[in-house]
């Protein structure tokens, strides 16, 4: 790692009620004394490795250079492999499974230059456990390299373009519209699309959720959207969501994450064809 | 901000599920390395302007001196404005939105000598989103302020007059007796009310829930409430809470935040005249 | 404390809802301004202090050296006393209520070498309140430890033989076999037993829950474990944990914390006798 003063930015899904989360904290400031650690989340829905990755991809533009330490982890003791990925020309460090819950935050910021197997054992904690590698295998990986040491010490390179890709679904259009879905819903009950503003057919548009249409108008503040009235906003990730005014527009629509969401032009019925290019996650402007 | 070392203190209503506090606390990092940030709570309702900023007025007087920020904002992307409010001599500013979350805790530390709304953009991260003002706008400026920059580098001052205020609810004494309401159920379930000890009518006292009149007794422990028995007890605040042992007195009243609570002298029947004077939160003895 | 560079390790039954960590930080920051505050979990369930003396226990082999300040106190406010406990030939000192909390852990680390009661109340933030000890009294004492102040600054010393006894269960053989009891339901319903894969009878066994005999296999990873199947796995803790693969074994089971669970040889009825010797949580190996 390029960097001086490297953060290490931690996300799981460990949650907050046990102790893990302090233990790997605990770990690292055992090891890293001097290193800064922030936490970007543990409230991942448990074993949901998608949602990881999406969390992991949307905060990644704003995370401080230096190590990127993440935990979704449902084959803990299995033959997935314990990865390192560096990226940006060697300012950061992904650790975490090889399981694709780093890829999409990999890709969004230009792809690994370098990966390496965490098989190097004397950089592990010792242990018999095979069901806590964030203590006892991630953790440590990420303290080495907060402290300076090489990438290379972890364990064997290997191809990065061997590593389990991410699954962002991407919008398509037919002749019934654009087909979108819901990627995220947030604290607020905003439901994040994985579709841009450039996808839409207008300021508005009509969004069909389990067969009911409704006609969504595009604001730039919650207190836009009429009592009873749908929002189409650009929201903090450069996605649209869709959102109503303090209140849970995933309530109001009955939608959960990945379920479908067909949008048409406003004031037509569905099955009319759109032009619009959808874009994936990944391919949203970076800064 | 006359501090040496400030401190930014941070309370919001995003949650721990999602990683806004998680950027947030990146873009502080990345902004000012050198400054420790504390999270007061982010567990705040969802929109609850009223809840965070009775936390904060609960809070205040305890944090370090510094920069606290807050956000709790349903109007953003609306007019209303951003703002830093200096207080303390300028010990302290208090960034966030202006829609009466910091007037309470602006008030408890004996009101602001300073405002400015933050509309130097020069300090605003770049980028078009309007939902996510804590990362763009607030963290920033808290940023600047906690790296010695000065209050008037954030945007022109204002009036802190003009400043919208908190809505803190006043007991009030009539022939019922005193009426006072609930302010707030902390994670115990003990039920703080807007009254002091000063306003009881004596170590013990009729409460009245929804018709229901209760006998309590005041305690200073919780194990000093009997099995089935209500407590009064001057809490951590300084205020009076309806308590019992070892459990949640506000399930065991059947009481939610902002309901009325009649308080009646023990013994007596309601409809008798009370004496006392009620104060409001920011009444309370300050140290 | 004979620690350079000590840390305060934080565990809690406050939550992240209300401000109480918050400020509790905040004293910790103003008092030692120094001292790194790691938060090992605030998730304890209210008044739960074998739960919080558990979490404790599992993590203390981890924890930094220096103060570790635990807060699980339903007595606060009654007699029950505030204690510092010194381990470690002085590495560390337990800071929290004499009520059981503390004790598991003191127990893993060596036992206690020296204590006080923290009755000196210039150490006490100056105030009436009865009823917040982790910001009035305990985060002052730890404060002052991490500060370099000498335990004795604290109060009176006790007899360590005095300080309340921790309730970690013992599992115990009969003629129908194993009687263990779920210790710990994690984040991911993994259900931790009070017994160590020595205690199991072979590779498999029968596991009875309320009457109903499952058989279980051990396994070192949660995805060696079939559909509809259950798995014995050594934990992080080096405990036996009945699990599922990716999804909860509690849930599975229908087990809580406390609940017995009889554990016999695979294939063979309840009622035999088994030679195994159980073990408590205070008894595994330390590193």
């Amino acid at each position: 790692m390029d960097t001086k003063n490297p953060v290490i930015s931690f996300l799981s899904d460990y949650g907050t009620t046990d102790e893990f989360v302090g233990v790997v904290h605990s770990v690292l400031a055992d090891l890293a004394p001097q290193t800064k650690v922030i936490d970007i989340t543990h409230g991942i829905d448990a074993y949901d490795i998608r949602a990881g990755s999406l969390a992991l991809a949307r905060s990644v533009e704003y995370l401080c250079p230096g190590v990127v330490l993440a935990v979704v982890d449902p084959g803990v003791g299995s033959d997935r492999r314990p990865v390192a990925v560096e990226v940006g020309g060697g300012q950061s460090v992904l650790v975490g499974p090889d399981n694709g819950l780093l890829a999409p935050a990999v890709a969004m910021v230009g792809g690994a230059s370098r990966a390496v197997v965490l098989n190097n054992t004397a950089i592990h904690l010792a242990g018999d456990a095979t069901t806590f590698d964030g203590r006892d295998i991630f953790a440590p990986a990420a303290a080495h390299l907060a402290n300076g040491g090489d990438l290379t010490d972890l364990g064997d390179l290997i191809d990065p373009g061997t590593l389990v890709p991410g699954v962002v679904p991407v919008a398509h259009t037919d002749t019934e519209g654009l087909h979108a879905e819901v990627l995220w819903i947030d604290q607020f009950g905003n439901a994040q699309l994985n579709i841009g503003p450039e996808d839409l057919p207008g300021t508005s548009a009509q969004i069909t959720v389990a067969g009911r249409p409704r006609t969504a108008t595009q604001v730039t503040g919650f207190d836009q959207v009429g009592p009873g009235k749908l929002g189409l906003m650009v929201d903090a990730s450069g996605l649209i969501a869709l959102v109503v005014a303090r209140a849970s527009a995933a309530a109001d629509l009955g939608v959960s994450c990945g379920d479908p969401v067909l949008i048409t032009p406003a004031g037509q019925p569905p099955a009319s064809s759109t032009t619009g290019t959808p874009v994936a996650l990944t391919q949203r402007e970076e800064n």
